[in-house]
């Protein structure tokens, strides 16, 4: 038992007082966890783009002041009543999606999306009592996406925390908490590349790279990277990208390029752009009989997909994932335990570290384009 | 060596003059086939609604004088040169589709899509030199989708041929050359439920009993048929169908009634229906997580399909499939096994039998939607 257990722990925590302002270290107050849940020491942090949506909360219902923060690295400080799976000093990564173990998409082989603990942007509570374990001078301060990771310390439904080996290094698997794991697992869980054949990258962004590095691990010769900005080519190289294609630089459709490329399509494509027009042309640039495409951008509320129903029936499959088809506890650790025998590549992932004072650099460096990924450290 | 190898053989065919008119039973010419070909006599053959949309040829192209007929059963009289898998004497299928064992679908696992003999059914002769073997008075007359079955004899490419277990009853398997392969095959090799699963087949028409026969075989416990034509429920329970579901009877989408009865969606959802609203109910009417929907029906020219990009992000998957993924050769002699051994049901599918000169009788019951399938004997 650590000493703190039981107690509200005082500690400093990056608080986002208004849409698109700034965000401020303060000294917040958080609380104990419940039954059911956990509080983490958080040790390493970064951003994705996700958090960077929902701060400058321009589609989104705003929720102020609230701690973003959904990708981290940390130790387990003390557990609610009923926890079992998780002890103080585990190491663990949270994630914003959680695994109740519980409910029917828990106990189907193929579903992530639990119904309990599945992803909640608008909510900034805990799911047990409706309130925040964060406060300043005792006014809440809101959650985000269960996680809240920017802050020394941060309350999770159980459910929402994976228990890895502690070998692990925290400022390198922090970032598969999100980004990482949602691309290389929309390709090696979901596209499942053969060794040999040909696989179609929409978007290098991190998500776009990291289903670029599943390709790679997965054996796949030939990976075309698709981005509308060229510049994302050359650093898309070290993770696989072997062949590139700027729809900007053609009249005809990017589809049609592809498939004029590949001798009829392309065996995968997997999409990270969140354009409509992106998805389409991913699934259109498949090969008939085998193709198999991947959504995984989150779409505008009103996009449509449209294609003709023949390319179906000419035996091309689409499918959807999210967070790369893995359950976070039960699947977790064992993406960490690739990168610890080598097989999975972060390093090249993390562009820029910086420490927790400066962490609207980090939001700088994104929004500038300039960071695939930005590691925070917590102690300066 | 059967004595009219490689002489012209004089036998009754059903020809087809004008688009909509009764077929008329002609004596014709069927010459040898050539290298690559097979010269079959059929014994039995059943009609299928492809025939009867190319012979209204309302849509398509009309091509005539031309033999129709793509589902039947027979014996090899002759082959041509090279042909090494089939011999004088085989028991044999005819199908629409071929497999030259060749091309990257036949050599793929998972297509069935020949790039040389893939369906078409604007060619109306023989791929080796463009000519017909069908002539009366050396008047050439059209092959269809290069089986032309409506005739004592006729002649194929080898690769179209299907060589099956002589003790086979070719009055009952003849139907396995499209629709029943076609709807059976998209549940077992393509939508692939579990046992226990529920399973929405949405036309209840020839192929869609045989999709739900799939289901059937598979054990799967629910299985919902879907119909605009409520007459149709009845006969479907000897197929397994145990739900019923007219989207006539209901003011809401027909896929949230279903999902309403199925606690969230279908395990599995396979349309045959060729109507494009269905196929966009079958794909959202399967459950998030895990559901999986499948594209058999034949859409029109212009149809789109058009859904939101989130219900595939919500790991939906959409397949199409064409022959129920079946490669003709490879496949069709262990369908018929399935067959002898007792676990496909054959029997119920066939609902009238006529003799060959009675042959528009066939098209009149199709066209009443009285039959599912009506049996053509060659020999009177
Ligand atoms: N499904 C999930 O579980 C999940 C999880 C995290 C992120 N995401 C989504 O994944 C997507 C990618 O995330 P990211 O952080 O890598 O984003 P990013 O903005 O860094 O990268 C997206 C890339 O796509 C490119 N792009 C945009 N439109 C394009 C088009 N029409 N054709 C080709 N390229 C195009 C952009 O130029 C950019 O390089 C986003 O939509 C994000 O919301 C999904
Ligand atoms: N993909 C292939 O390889 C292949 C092969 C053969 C046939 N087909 C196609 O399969 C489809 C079915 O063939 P069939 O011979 O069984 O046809 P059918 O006309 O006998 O049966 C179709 C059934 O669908 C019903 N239906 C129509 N619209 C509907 C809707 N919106 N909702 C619910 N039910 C609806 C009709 O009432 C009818 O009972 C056709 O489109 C045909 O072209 C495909
Ligand atoms: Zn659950
Ligand atoms: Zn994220
Ligand atoms: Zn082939
Ligand atoms: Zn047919």
């Amino acid at each position: 038992m650590s000493s703190t257990a039981g107690q509200v722990i005082k500690c400093r925590a990056a608080v986002s007082w208004e849409a698109g302002k700034p965000l401020v270290i303060e000294e917040v107050e958080v609380a104990p966890p419940q039954a059911g849940e956990v509080r983490l020491k958080i040790l390493y942090t970064s951003l994705c783009h996700t958090d960077v949506y929902f701060w400058e909360a321009k589609g989104q219902t705003p929720l102020f002041p609230r701690i973003f923060g959904h990708e981290a690295g940390g130790i387990v400080e003390s557990v609610g009543e009923g926890v079992t799976h998780l002890k103080p000093g585990d190491h663990a990564l949270p994630v914003f999606t959680g695994e109740c173990g519980e409910c029917p998409h828990c106990k189907s082989e193929e579903s992530n999306m639990c119904d309990l603990l599945r992803i909640n942007t608008d909510r900034g509570v805990m799911i047990s009592d409706n309130q925040s374990r964060f406060s300043i001078k005792g006014k809440p301060i809101y959650h985000f996406v269960g996680t809240s990771t920017f802050s020394e310390y941060t309350v999770l439904h159980a459910g929402c925390v994976a228990k890895i080996n502690p070998a692990a290094p925290l400022d390198k698997v922090c970032i598969l908490s999100c980004g990482i794991c949602t691309g290389f697992g929309a390709t090696v869980n979901v596209a499942k590349p053969k060794p040999g054949s040909s696989v179609a990258i929409f978007g290098l962004g991190a998500v776009g790279l990291a289903a670029a590095e599943g390709a790679r691990v997965s054996g796949a010769s030939r990976i075309i990277g698709v981005d509308l900005v060229s510049s994302r080519f050359e650093g898309a190289k070290k993770f696989g990208v072997n062949e590139f294609v700027n729809p900007k630089d053609h009249d005809k459709p990017v589809q049609e390029v592809i498939a004029e490329m590949t001798n009829g399509g392309v065996d995968r494509a997997v999409e990270c752009t969140g354009s409509i027009q992106a998805m389409i042309s991913a699934f259109e640039c498949v090969h008939d009989g085998w193709g198999v495409a991947v959504l995984v951008g989150v779409p505008n509320k009103d996009d449509a997909f449209k294609t003709h129903p023949v390319n179906f029936l000419n035996e091309r499959t689409l499918k959807g994932t999210f967070y790369g088809n893995y359950k976070p506890r039960t699947d977790l650790p064992n993406v960490v335990e690739m990168y610890m025998r080598g097989e999975l590549e972060l390093e090249k992932f993390i562009t820029h570290t910086v420490s927790f004072s400066e962490i609207n650099k980090a939001f700088d460096y994104m929004l500038k384009g300039e960071s695939i990924r930005c590691i925070i450290r917590m102690e300066e």
